[in-house]
């Protein structure tokens, strides 16, 4: 539902003078008193889509709806300000469990000095939904947003990828450490966390700067996660597909220029290696670049909303 | 749950450079980039509780999901700014449902100049919470907290109080307004809306003040709902039973210096009433004062979270 629903709400919602960047990017940009600039963005996780309470340590589930908000301020280059989190939650040891879920959130709210700025607990006779809206202040060098992309940039991604579901998918570090670094040193011209699937998420990126994105399948690093999955589900998916598709690793894609690029390359100034897996074409589409040179085109997967 | 809750949160979450007002007013008070200040708060309504999806228009639905938002923003005189909207919606007729909650949200965000900065819209197999965090900028004379109340401050409230199930609790139009042009024209002490009840949202402000505050039952502003209720109920509770218990009236409570409280009752500056129905004094605790100048414990009545 969310892409299409997202398109009608693009349509009846109207301009504001105070909104730069609005419905579409990982987060809002808005202008606030003094000119300053405010990143926001919101992510609601629910029961039953999200996590399973019988099954996920309610630490964990806080943990993670904290750091998906934070992996969206940081593919804005944004550094995390406060949050707010509102809290639906089962009647029967809806205290209890709403203590767990802080437990998970305040230690990842500390780490990048992120201030609680309010909430709200409600009790109701459904499930658990944890709602959780962040903000955060843009880079110096202004907001990175999915639209600034261009032909002959190369793409970069942080980490590797696949198969999250065997654990990553809760306890990531989203990567706002390295987004703020990278965006410190470096021109970066557009960027988008990997939430629903490399491919895909890629794909929304290109088509946001009205281009295409020509992938070059044999860098897409590979996590052990997706070849141990691979290997496990035997239902003919190689541990590149998921490397592909799975969503939620959380890792950063990035709109790089040429130079740039080789460089951070070069340097590999983050804890986590830094690959450059193709380039921005031209074309709008998704491509898989082959060794003759030419390209042929790629079907984006991933979740669909 | 939710006192008790907030308590606990506010000893486990750690105070933050950029947060001047933290959890406990009606909103947080963030200093952004650029020096500026930010006025966030966070409602979050689920079915069931807050509203009947069987007996309730989704529109209306949407339009109080908001409204108490903004009415959060104008208990501290902040004028709206953007707000972001999460919705957990059931599975059956998400999408239909979503279109109408928003039916009823953009028509009062056009009218209050507030841009939808984002969302996130996801279906599950629970019911519907919709959460929504607003974001205001403070008035230039700052933010009206609850905590600024002084004895001897006259206690003015806005409108009539009572019976608001029989609609106003959904219907009702955010104080924004009135709050700008009051904290605008006149010196405000402190202030709060009424959302769980007359007598339980003033003890709070007087609370949070380190005072207590003095009712003059006579003088309270009793709606034609509240009337209407007690002749309808037969429990012997009375009109003014409604109009200091029942809550959700979501008209100001303000706490104002005597001088400047006899300039706004002469004035009369709003289209609704403004009324004066006691004042601050400095023993803790909420009071009636009586015809022969004493004064009898009162006790504060409402929905208690």
């Amino acid at each position: 539902m969310e892409s299409s629903f997202i398109a009608w709400l693009r349509t009846v919602s109207p301009p504001h003078p105070a909104l730069g960047v609005g419905l579409g990017d990982d987060a809002a940009v808005l202008t606030v008193g003094g000119g300053g600039q405010l990143v926001v963005t919101t992510d609601l996780l629910t029961e039953g889509v999200d996590f399973l309470l019988a099954e996920h340590d309610p630490r964990r589930i806080g943990h993670k709806a904290l750091a998906v908000n934070l992996s969206d301020l940081a593919a804005m280059a944004a550094r995390p300000l406060a949050v707010v989190i509102a809290l639906a939650l089962p009647e029967q040891g809806g205290e209890k469990l709403a203590r767990d879920l802080y437990a998970g959130i305040l230690p990842l709210a500390a780490r990048y000095g992120v201030a609680i700025a309010g909430g709200d607990t409600n009790t109701w006779a459904g499930g658990l939904a944890i709602s959780i809206t962040a903000l955060g202040t843009p880079s110096p060098r202004g907001p990175l947003l999915r639209s600034g992309a261009r032909p002959g940039d190369r793409i970069l991604v942080t980490g590797t990828f696949g198969g999250s579901i065997l654990g990553r998918h809760f306890d990531f570090e989203p990567r706002v450490a390295e987004a703020l670094l990278l965006a410190d040193r470096y021109e970066l011209h557009a960027g988008i966390d990997v939430s629903d699937g490399l491919s895909l998420d890629l794909s929304r990126l290109a088509a946001e700067s009205g281009c295409g994105a020509s992938l070059d399948l044999a860098q897409i690093p590979v996590s052990a996660a997706a070849a141990q999955l691979a290997a496990q589900m035997a239902d003919g998916r190689s541990a590149l597909d998921h490397a592909l598709s799975d969503g939620e690793d959380f890792e950063l894609v990035l709109a790089v220029p040429p130079a740039v690029a080789e460089q951070i390359l070069r340097d590999q100034p983050l804890a986590v290696p830094v690959t450059a897996i193709g380039e921005f074409v031209a074309e709008p589409g998704l491509w898989e670049s082959s060794a003759d040179g030419g390209r042929r085109p790629l079907v984006p997967r991933g979740y669909e909303h």
